[in-house]
């Protein structure tokens, strides 16, 4: 068993360093690329992503995970080794069945796609985005139905971010969370609203990120093994456990955008620098799932990031850097302006009450585009009439509607909902925190975030991907993704800012 | 044979993609990566390199090069085709030579050697440099071996940056220029050295960054095929000809290094960006060899950048960017001044009449090292001795003496030459230059670059790889390479300057 379990190793040990290639080489793709580069740069990734595929899927990775499948009763059903062949298998019976003539074309498709996409946001013209989405849509029709049978054709796309996962899933735990969400958002709706005029005026864009980067050091973010960069769309990107790095974007005019964009990424991060190193070069160097991973984010960003305790202590810093803007607005009126609900069209500049019914939007429709209920040219209209039945608005143009992501140009249909069950996993994670270490609000007030990091690293962070999404939740909180307990967290949270 | 031609390219696409890859991840490395991520990054440029090895050498390449050398007497032999089967020929006879373990461990061997140098370097300590240097001599003398039999040990590394060149070649030559230039260094010593203090200064780095940045901008560096990043060691990237990156180092305290690397790595990118794009994805797809690369990084360093009309040009601007630094200092000064022959310990920071003396030095012991007439344990007293019969001069220490390069600490053996070959080259193809646009000196007196440029893309850059360097210089001058003209250059700059 040794032998192939060394043999396994070896090969996945390079798909993993070619994944990693092709990471860096998106990373720089958003970070650094001259723009004449991408039509190149989309072959190489295509020739890249193609080759790691090839060389997972031979008959030789199957064989030794046959041999190892047959002996793994012998091993500790929680042990590294038994958790690499059980989620190896489960991802070469995945990848056996997508073609690698499907996926070069997906790379190809998609990489023009965001091209296209960006010029049609720009002209605010969905009619020339809507023939690369169609396409989007046939490509990932085709990719679920290599998967078929299946009980809902959505099914094997959220598989892809989170293991384990059904459309039902998904669908039976929103079903309970958007009506209270919505009357929780027209209550807020219903009371005085908060001031935030002081988060938009000028702040120079060295300090805020100076600020940023003083945080998110506190945090425990380890530039040793990190780096953070600007580009148009934040993101986390990991090349291995020793180099995960994150990118931030920053409004002169807005605080809001730097700060808790950059301590959001730094949840990312942290998930990432936490695996442990047993699990390098193995398909188990990953977050369990998406939406874990957005837990970590959230987390970061919104149970400590917009916390009371949190500003008791960087308040005062905040204010002497920036004293001119917010020497004159007390902590109070600061912690309920960066908390401050209103609904509004884009789905990155909403707030935690509002957030997750952009993300039901979107999840209601991907269905509906894979099921065929819906047509992309229909997508528009369909589109607003959710937004007025949700939030109230309908978008002026599509720009700021259905062609503000750019996750569906990128082929990324499954992955919206992980960011809602991220939200919700983070206060069930929260929670548990919260009976561990009784005194981190504490902590937090006196700026100490080394218990937190702790907790994590051993609750979440160092298992990597060993254990499926619902499986992780349940046994770190003894209960399934659930969203009461985020519920009920929006509930006290607002009930102290509005009054409710 | 156009199916063979169509399959031939399919995998050298796939390499080429491999091989742009592993340059990016080189980039990375130099330019941002964190330091902790550098133990993955080895491993997984190990891994690209040798994927890209493995796929280029299979025998069905073999196939389709026999098949279509049996039919290439049928194509004209100077198109893009014949050219890239021969070039393609000769790089897979040589391919399949090397063992992909060997290239495995050169990988590992020289990533972990470079750490080991640079460690070695800092604490000036030889001896803990010596074990990783005596294993690559002992790699690079293997995989000479896998080219036995061979006039010259030191022939199949020669062959690697110069196609077609053997030792006797580059000895012939050197032999011939080394008395010549020994003679006219002595020569300028014996004269009144002229100033050069004003170049030792404070100068604000951003603006010499901005007034390199116009430089390179008037010589026609395209920045949406391009970008400028600072590193330790500058130097000029290829991921394709839509994507050919500078980097650059800038001394807060002297001029020089800026404004003239940032040139001389102009110099390189344009060469890149001036390939053909039918070549592109293709072994073509590269200069014609190190020494052609290195004759268009010195002719805009030195032929353009350090001569008096382009200062004639540039001075007045330089001095309104640094007026209390330069004000008082006129054209001529400031052109003797950045023109000074001075011997020194420093490669890099050699003058151009007594660089290729330090080359000489190098190439004579890596000679010495692969033919074992000079022990690894013995190299920094042979590199003294010859220091003190070159140049006149003897190190106080092995970091500014053997340990000033990395070169060695990443294998490159054989590449030292390329240096002193591309400036002899570069006046070659200058006086060519000079009778096909006898004007150039007033054009550039102008500020205008663009009909220097379209003759080196008529006459270089396009071809690519096509061509070996003696054939390519043959071609454009009539003679082969020949140190005759650099020897005149010299002569007849440094009497003007120095009065000899």
């Amino acid at each position: 068993m040794q032998e192939e379990l060394t043999k396994l190793k070896t090969v996945l040990a390079e798909v993993m360093d070619l994944d990693a290639a092709s990471a860096l080489l998106g990373w720089d793709q958003q970070v650094f690329m001259p723009p004449g580069g991408a039509g190149r740069r989309g072959q190489q990734l295509g020739t890249l992503q193609s080759l790691s595929h090839t060389k997972f899927i031979t008959p030789e990775v199957g064989r030794l995970l046959e041999t190892l499948n047959a002996e793994i009763g012998s091993l500790d059903p929680d042990s590294d080794d038994a958790r690499l062949i059980e989620v190896t298998t489960r991802e070469y019976r995945k990848a056996v069945k997508v073609p690698p003539e499907w996926v070069v074309e997906f790379a190809e498709q998609t990489t023009a796609a965001t091209q296209v996409w960006q010029a049609a946001r720009a002209d605010n013209d969905f009619s020339k985005f809507q023939p690369n989405l169609e396409k989007i849509v046939d490509l990932r029709r085709q990719y679920a139905d290599f998967f078929a049978p299946y009980e809902h054709v959505y099914d094997p796309l959220i598989d892809d971010f989170e293991p384990g996962m059904k459309t039902g899933d998904v669908q039976e735990i929103f079903g309970a969370l958007r009506p209270q969400q919505v009357e929780l958002v027209k209550a807020i709706r219903e009371q005085n609203q908060v001031d935030d005029s002081f988060l938009h005026q000028n702040f120079d864009e060295q300090k805020q990120w100076d600020f940023g980067v003083d945080v998110i050091t506190k945090f425990g973010y380890d530039w040793q093994h990190g780096r953070q960069d600007k580009s148009v769309h934040p993101f986390t990107i990991s090349f291995g456990v020793d180099d995960v790095r994150i990118t931030t974007r920053i409004y002169p005019d807005f605080l809001n955008t730097g700060l808790f964009g950059t301590m959001h990424e730094t949840g990312h991060a942290l998930y990432g620098l936490g695996i442990d190193r047993a699990l390098a070069r193995t398909p188990l160097e990953n977050g369990a799932s998406l939406a874990v991973h957005e837990s970590q984010s959230r987390m970061y960003e919104n149970l400590v990031g917009r916390s009371l305790p949190f500003w008791e202590h960087f308040y005062p810093s905040l204010q002497e850097t920036f004293p001119s803007q917010l020497g004159a607005v007390g902590l109070d009126t600061f912690y309920k302006g960066i908390n401050k609900v209103e609904p509004s069209l884009i789905r990155v500049e909403a707030d935690e009450a509002t957030y997750n019914l952009h993300i039901m939007l979107r999840l209601e429709l991907e269905i509906a585009l894979m099921d065929g209920s819906v047509e992309v040219k229909d997508l528009p209209e369909a589109w607003n009439a959710r937004m007025l039945d949700y939030l109230g608005l309908v978008p002026d143009n599509n720009a700021d509607g259905v062609l503000q992501d750019i996750h569906w140009s990128g082929g990324m249909i499954g992955y919206f909902s992980t960011y809602a069950l991220g939200n919700l996993v983070s206060v069930q994670l929260w929670e548990k925190i919260l009976s561990d270490i009784p005194d981190i609000g504490d902590q937090i007030r006196s700026g100490e975030f080394d218990a937190l990091l702790k907790w994590l690293r051993e609750n979440i962070h160092r298992h990597g991907a060993k254990f499926e999404p619902q499986e992780l939740v349940q046994r770190v909180t003894g209960s399934k993704i659930d969203s009461a307990p985020y519920i009920r967290y929006l509930k006290s949270k607002y009930s102290d800012i509005y009054g409710i």
